[in-house]
């Protein structure tokens, strides 16, 4: 039962004074949402002219990948709710409440309700997606860290330290090397997030890729 | 039977006028000079304060990974020799000849020998590493390239395009969307290499990693 009754508006779901929430792995029917996060993921970075995926082809790769021999890639989601999650005794880091200054307003909180939580308000504010790779600079495979990302309205309240942490915390138990991570060049604050994170830019590096018609070329030049 | 006698000097091998040369997936009895390449391609792109792993980490990452869910790695290696290889009916590319217009010598022969060709001198010229991953940003995963190096004798005589063809050929084969890699940011000519060879440079990412005590310290602090 919600502490505090929250108000609904036609603009979205409204919060006072508490906010619940959690930290979960993410299963099949949450492709949905992972994909709308991801394009806000890319509005976000400015890239959406490098956006080529889709429902189908993330569903794919996340779940039934065509390709059996393909690292399996962890995606972990944060909800937020009016209510208390059910207590999980193995972690108490997995969820935690917030007391609210203001009211949390989010607009397009219909575009993110979780579906299965029919007794209660429950909605998908971010998530982060990462997979194991060897790599040739370590003892230890490393993670590729693939996307990270919390929707605005849900910003500067520490879900994001929350989240990469728990990721974060999950490797080192693990006993890799590294996560590795692309950010936009021109993200003054996301640079500075993850470097408050303790990672480290590599100064050293440009990223380059082969891909459409120049990587199809060479099928082309070979027959 | 080699078509020209080569001669042999106490500063490495000799070749004259015709050098053989082959590309095949390289074994598990390869690490040792899989290992040395790797330390060479580190001095040439200067980052050798950043080489964490060593041979017993290498042959586990490729051959005998503990960790079972990790994408397969393959290395391709490229050997030269004074004598034809024997030709392969199913790729006629992964075998040719070069006509030589000046000796080239190889002053690091023999720690560069394959043992296993007791009857002929073989050695191993260049390699190429890489495996597959998902991505959010394509329809279809695409493969990381890990690595890519020539020895610096056998340079300027188009293995390194022989040699990264191969791979490209191989992976535009296979339906994947890209190969992604990273440069040496100072390095112009290996930039302009990967350009010529139809990779772009994507300016709009910076490389960052979380790695050592920074990312031990996510376990430190939750105990």
């Amino acid at each position: 039962m919600a502490l505090i009754s929250p108000i609904s508006s036609s603009n979205g779901k409204t919060f006072n004074q508490k906010l619940f929430s959690r930290i979960r792995v993410a299963i099949e029917c949450d492709v949905p949402h992972i994909y709308k996060l991801m394009q806000q993921l890319f509005v976000y970075h400015d890239i959406t002219h490098l956006l080529k995926s889709n429902e189908s082809s993330i569903a794919s790769g996340l779940f039934n990948s065509k390709y059996p021999h393909l690292s399996p890639v962890t995606t972990l989601l944060i909800e937020v709710s009016t209510d208390p999650f059910p207590s999980c005794a193995n972690d108490k880091n997995n969820s935690k409440e917030l007391d609210l200054n203001m009211p949390l307003v989010d607009e397009e909180s219909e575009q993110f309700r979780v579906v299965k939580h029919d007794q209660h308000d429950v909605f998908i504010a971010g998530y982060v997606m990462f997979y194991p790779c060897f790599s040739s600079f370590f003892e230890n495979p490393v993670f590729h860290m693939e996307n990270f990302f919390i929707r605005e309205c849900y910003r500067r309240k520490g879900f994001g330290k929350w989240l990469f942490s728990t990721m974060a915390l999950e490797v080192a138990r693990m006993g890799f090397s590294s996560i590795d991570l692309y950010a936009s060049d021109w993200n003054e604050s996301t640079l500075d997030f993850y470097k408050h994170m303790g990672a480290t830019i590599s100064d050293d590096f440009r990223v380059l890729s082969l891909a459409g018609k120049a990587l199809e070329a060479y099928e082309d030049d070979s027959n």
